[in-house]
């Protein structure tokens, strides 16, 4: 992997006007990149179901406190199957639990919405932050992807093609590394597609122990792969951590895939996912493309969905 | 419609020990009915994919109050895109939310795990109701699910074949308006399905405004469609309603599709789905069937997620 | 009662001058008129306990929608008594809850904070609003009010002075009814006192039915009774309503006091209070004031509390 | 400090009967031992008020994980003071927050319900642990004290006395250890007061940093208190750890304190109070009682509330 100094502080602030895709869809558009998924997109997308094994792409929702969870998942059980008074009913009592969750944050799988990120007081397609309110987002909100998001999907197993068991904390995948991965497995990223891109991040916290990634580092995309998802025309991206590589090395740019990718691109992130067993998946069949269905919550409004993104081959 | 009084309350009872599937796919099943979705039914159920248009069959997430809905979810926006600090960055503040939900209820469109239901002490597959703790459930918990329910999905359409808008809040129907639904839309139910009857609640409810079902009525399926389900091995049921008619008409047996088919059969069930979406997309396509796709989050040990199932046709 | 027209919106909006207490208690002050609570003030409170009885001034949480309750008090049970393991210990298992609550509103009794209201970009003491951020307030946070608020309380029961049962939504009180409450009582508000406003508001509500009050309204007191407060030198003021009436005829004031007592004069305010029980306490004893003992949560940066406010005779 | 061995297993389990109040206060009774606290009792306690001097005893809410707080409290800020649309008036936006807390635990300062514990199915008074469902408590909940706690408080000091910052972790006090601690303070705990047994935890805790109390200790009282608080018609029990020494040395009663004060004999327990801001005001006057208010939210069949017990000097 390369070091993430190719590029000046100034040049990365370029990419916010140079990949611009404001107004592309028009005006008012909500969707960003995911208008590259056409409904013929998807459907040559159904054609990649072929043995009908399908594999979760998310960890589980984050109830404990760890180094990167400070405001864990509540998760309360409300009605126990203790036995109750049934009145004589068959079918009493029942359980039920409860949940809570703020899904922003680096220990859940969550999407984006394209509200979630401002820079300079602005959102994707030029919308202003001042849109979103205490009553929610007026544009670039979660809700805008009720329909759901599917295509093809395509992973990225940037160590194994390294042949290495994770990158390390900080460690910048480059657009080299990137097309590396896509010659090594004999595919392409292509316009529409959604993107997973796999540090191995979960594989060295289980062998090294949980960390906090805001002060010790995480890999992952360097600012230089923005022209390249740009011109790849990525519909999505989603990594097991937050697809930019932390620290960025750029004062001022703390994340320049959160603000590029989203403010300028209109490019939805998936942050979090579990990518390990969508890699072992994929390894077992020699295949690194999949249909992927991804079925956000419809929160009218919301900034982000926690998802469970399915790869089906 | 049929009146929901072909049965006797002690025959419905029998469908308890007549219609059971315990033991069936082994001591230790977590999955029930959902055993039917083999890799070939979820390969052939690709092949649905003829256009690639993609359809929600969610509700959006029930924030307000209601008459079916007295504990609404809560959703706090904690982060707006008011001018803050950016302290000079680029990339600052975002926008965060947060939200909490009981799943269960008739308001929120959700999959009840195995673990929902008991029937005198016992869940699915004779695991006792008390592995349901205030730890979780040992048994049948949603997150069993975590690598998604894929496989065709068919619709019934309920109002539409008998040429009105919505059935009336306890109207039941029958396995004969099942396979009329079926004759005239030329398809049939098949081993593996996951079948979706609409009631036309929600024109219902924008006609007439929201009522209490509990108390008013709710339309669905009669107990009587209990050995159908089960001879047709469907593997998943949804419906706009909660599936049970309201009042079910049994003093003793409040719910018996949710008791019956969740305890007995192990088939799972999405209740309050949004099926006038996806109705007019069928009926634009004079076509009652698509690939679904349908992505529980991953809550360890819970009893329930909500869902956004996608028809993609 | 008199109309709540007796002064211009420009006589109203010349209090946020000419009554100001911002500067009186240094530039950091925190705690507004709760200056008047000299430790003295607190000794001879004490000695207003006579009899020895201890009365609540609080409505239970509200944990259930109603048209002032939108978004009710979460309260959900997450260990019950029902009989689990104890594996054979005697202390096992216990019991457990859980709430969530967002003070402010019509349903429960609560302690705003001086940062709880702003006008033209400040706060109480000229702080500005932008103190109050995601991370909370800065300035004027409720956990300034960690030791307590004891004073001498005292009960102007508006209802009874008038031989009814209730002020009607809309009724506004006037200086001239508090004076004449006073003087049917025997008693006189002076400096440091916690006042507490009673309206009928559950009384009627009992009788009538609850209503939406900011559609139908609320007796409260009208803005010409801000001056008297101010001149009183009251350190607190509480109501059963939330001491303004509703509507308060003033198009671009909509709560004169809530923002002149809070924001102007440093004055919190409890809303939501039950005086019923006080009131019969008082009446009973035909004696209008009271130790007063008030412990908000100790919320770091909140802008809020329930409080259980206690009236000991 | 004495070793926690002075007893024996069986001799503690003896008093699950010999210091029983059952039925002493009827068999409806949801008070226990605030029965002790008479009117009477609460004037004279109204006496303690000389110099006015309020102290609050609560720990702030625990928002943030700790090795004893792995639920922390979520603190949401939902209306912040940015500059949003104010319509022209001259009072909006306000600011607001939301917060959930399960108030159990070792990290916030909370008063136990009675019917927070059980022993062999049974709470205080003999009540069922049954009555203790998903729809709350029937007996012994946290809304009895809706009008409060009034009475005299005492300190208990204990490193105080013995020349030291705190008690180690597991160190068990004794009645002697009471005993001199009242002696050397020349006061004597009677019929009705309020008790705090301050260990000097958090003294600790700032020197130390923070520890996991289940796992590595907690000073507090041995079992053989237990006679001790009977015969001297304690009223409510609080300590700045959870009252029980930690471990109890009895593996059966892991808790004895928790589970004979609260379910033998009716005594509240208030865990985890601040206690050092009381004792340094009670060390400046040389006195060691106080008139102490405590004011629960009335939380409707609740298991616990979060308070702020204030101490007036």
């Amino acid at each position: 992997m390369t070091a993430n100094t190719d590029l000046t502080e100034e040049q990365v602030r370029g990419f916010f006007t140079s990949l611009s895709n404001w107004g592309k869809w028009g005006p008012t558009d909500q969707l960003g990149a995911l208008n590259y998924i056409t409904p013929e997109k998807r459907r040559r997308a159904g054609t990649e179901v072929r043995d009908g094994h399908s594999v979760s792409l998310s960890l589980p929702l984050a109830t404990r406190p760890a180094p990167d969870n400070p405001t864990p998942v509540t998760h309360l059980m409300i009605q126990t199957g203790a036995r109750g008074e049934s009145g004589g009913l068959v079918d009493a009592p029942y359980s039920a639990d409860y949940f809570a969750i703020s899904p922003h944050g680096l220990a859940n799988t969550h999407l984006d919405a394209l509200c979630h990120v401002f820079s300079q007081g602005k959102m994707y397609n030029g919308y202003p932050a001042s849109d979103v309110t205490s009553q929610g987002a007026r544009n670039g909100a979660i809700d805008a992807l009720k329909d759901g998001i599917v295509s093809r999907g395509v992973l990225i197993d940037a160590p194994r093609v390294l042949g290495r068991e994770w990158l390390e904390p900080g460690e910048a995948i480059s657009p080299a590394n990137l097309e590396a991965v896509e010659k090594s497995g004999n595919f392409r990223v292509e316009e529409g597609d959604i993107l997973f891109v796999r540090t191995g991040r979960h594989v060295r916290q289980k062998a090294k122990g949980p960390w906090n990634s805001f002060k010790e580092g995480l890999a992952g995309l360097g600012a230089a792969c923005l022209p390249w998802l740009h011109e790849r025309k990525v519909a999505l991206l989603g990594c097991d951590g937050v697809s930019d590589v932390l620290p960025s090395g750029y004062p001022k740019v703390t994340m320049p895939i959160h603000t590029v990718a989203i403010v300028t691109m209109g490019i939805h992130l998936i942050d979090n996912c579990n990518l390990d067993d969508v890699a072992a998946a994929c390894a077992a069949r020699l295949r690194w493309t999949f249909l992927c269905a991804i079925a956000p919550l419809v929160l009218i409004r919301g900034t982000a969905s926690p998802v469970n993104p399915l790869a089906i081959f």
